[in-house]
């Protein structure tokens, strides 16, 4: 299906949603981009890229004549802003989102916007540590997968033109529903999240005899780190939004480490050989 | 201090010792260069790379007539090796080490080759996922740390002329004791293996309605799982020779697991918020 709009709000210029705007704009997918955002340094930049045509502070400004909106911002954000655009936005509209969990906010975006738009909610499963637009970049999301949770109340031809927006953007995309979306990032990205930052915060501070316990870490310890430097905002949203499957993963976890400690203290060589051996057999089938 | 070894046997020709031969054939740092190991294969390779000159798969045979020996072998067989060739040593022999614990090999290593030798506890901090001759590379060690762990015991030419070894390679060498060394190490380096091993064993077998979770993970989760491609040999046997203070810090992560567990649970805003800025803050400080 060919996708086009004629005039596609972008709320929240950040890494997606700039990324995702500069696709359109490459590709011609949309005849005016439209940023909705709170910053206003940020929106001023994504007008001087070309990222964006225009912008303005109010949702309710913002969406108005679009044919298509892409709410993009942090998840605690989502319905707030949805409650305020819903009666402004146009008969037909179609809408998307781009949130990290998505049982949360399916239910509460059909309930606002179906009465006269359609909503499709989104997950393109890409990003970088870093944040803004000027972070941005058009191939961000080539070769990844975008995960749609359609439903019971989700038009058709609204989800096969979400889908063809994504895969113009170079994605994969499969659908699921929102309960089997959430479980799943809670296991690979939501809960790796939280692994990195129990982490820092258990390294910190470490000292013994006068050496700071960072001044010596290595590759390991780096990369495991990268990602606590993600923008803290959007992760407590995350945290907010998926608490249950998170804290489920959470124990799962504690589970595997207890194991592992176990082994440890037992000084069980077989086990310690087979777990680490197990763990390499299923890195390397990655 | 100017370093140089008529017979340099490196014991273990791997990634670490394959690496640190190739330095000491490029900067001619010995007239021969020695091998000694197990695998057949590996070592044939070694010779047809000019890693090496030759080589034995007997210790005893390996450092004989050699006024310079590295091991360079995973850590429980360090120990066992030193009894071997301690009776084949050459008087004023130095001898040091890279193991990644220092207070379980640097005692006994002493008591062992004292008597004639002279021996250094080292350890390098570097490495790669990979493993063999065929991953060592000249320029492993550039820029990166190596800690020396002197006793009362040690020779001081003997720890200068390792410590010139060792800068050689383009490591900036500290100085610290074997138990600062392995609580430092344990909290930078093997308490992060042991997350990413919890985390594979984790992720690997979770599936939600037919979608495979590992199939889903995108950046995040391949970072952490990188290190756990590490020879499980080698990370075995570091658990078993660091066995308290890793015990200690996998306690101390789980605390700091649990601290944020505690604030998903109840939802405390203010307290996410806080615990990810403060983990980006750490990380950017890096």
């Amino acid at each position: 299906m060919e996708v086009h709009f004629r005039r596609l709000t972008i709320i929240g210029v950040g890494l997606i949603g700039g990324s995702l705007a500069r696709v359109c704009r490459k590709k011609g997918l949309a005849d005016e981009l439209v940023g909705v955002g709170r910053g206003r340094k940020n929106l001023v930049l994504a007008v001087e890229l070309g990222v964006i045509d225009r912008w303005s502070h109010q949702v309710e400004e913002g969406v108005d004549g679009a044919d298509g909106v892409v709410l993009a911002t942090p998840m605690g954000t989502i319905i707030p802003l949805a409650e305020r655009m819903a009666p402004h936005i146009e008969a037909g509209c179609l809408v998307t989102d781009v949130g990290s969990t998505k049982a949360s906010v399916v239910e509460p975006l059909e309930r606002l916007l179906q009465p006269s738009a359609a909503f499709v909610g989104g997950h393109p499963i890409a990003g970088t540590e870093k944040s803004g637009v000027e972070a941005s970049f058009e191939s961000l999301f080539e070769g990844l997968r975008c995960i749609l949770t359609p439903t019971d109340r989700t038009d058709t031809e609204a989800l096969a033109r979400v889908q063809s927006l994504w895969e113009a953007c170079g994605m994969s995309v499969v659908c699921m529903d929102p309960d089997t979306h959430d479980t799943l990032m809670a296991g690979v990205s939501h809960l790796p999240h939280m692994v990195a930052y129990a982490l820092i915060h258990t390294v910190t501070g470490l000292s013994c005899n006068d050496h700071d316990a960072v001044a010596y870490s290595a590759g390991g310890f780096r990369d495991f780190t990268r990602i606590a430097a993600s923008d803290p905002t959007m992760w407590r949203d995350i945290c907010l939004a998926n608490r249950k499957p998170l804290l489920a993963m959470i124990d799962r976890f504690s589970g595997s480490l207890d194991e592992l400690r176990e082994a440890i203290e037992g000084a069980d060589v077989e086990a310690l050989q087979e777990l680490f051996a197990a763990a390499r057999r299923i890195r390397e089938g990655l």
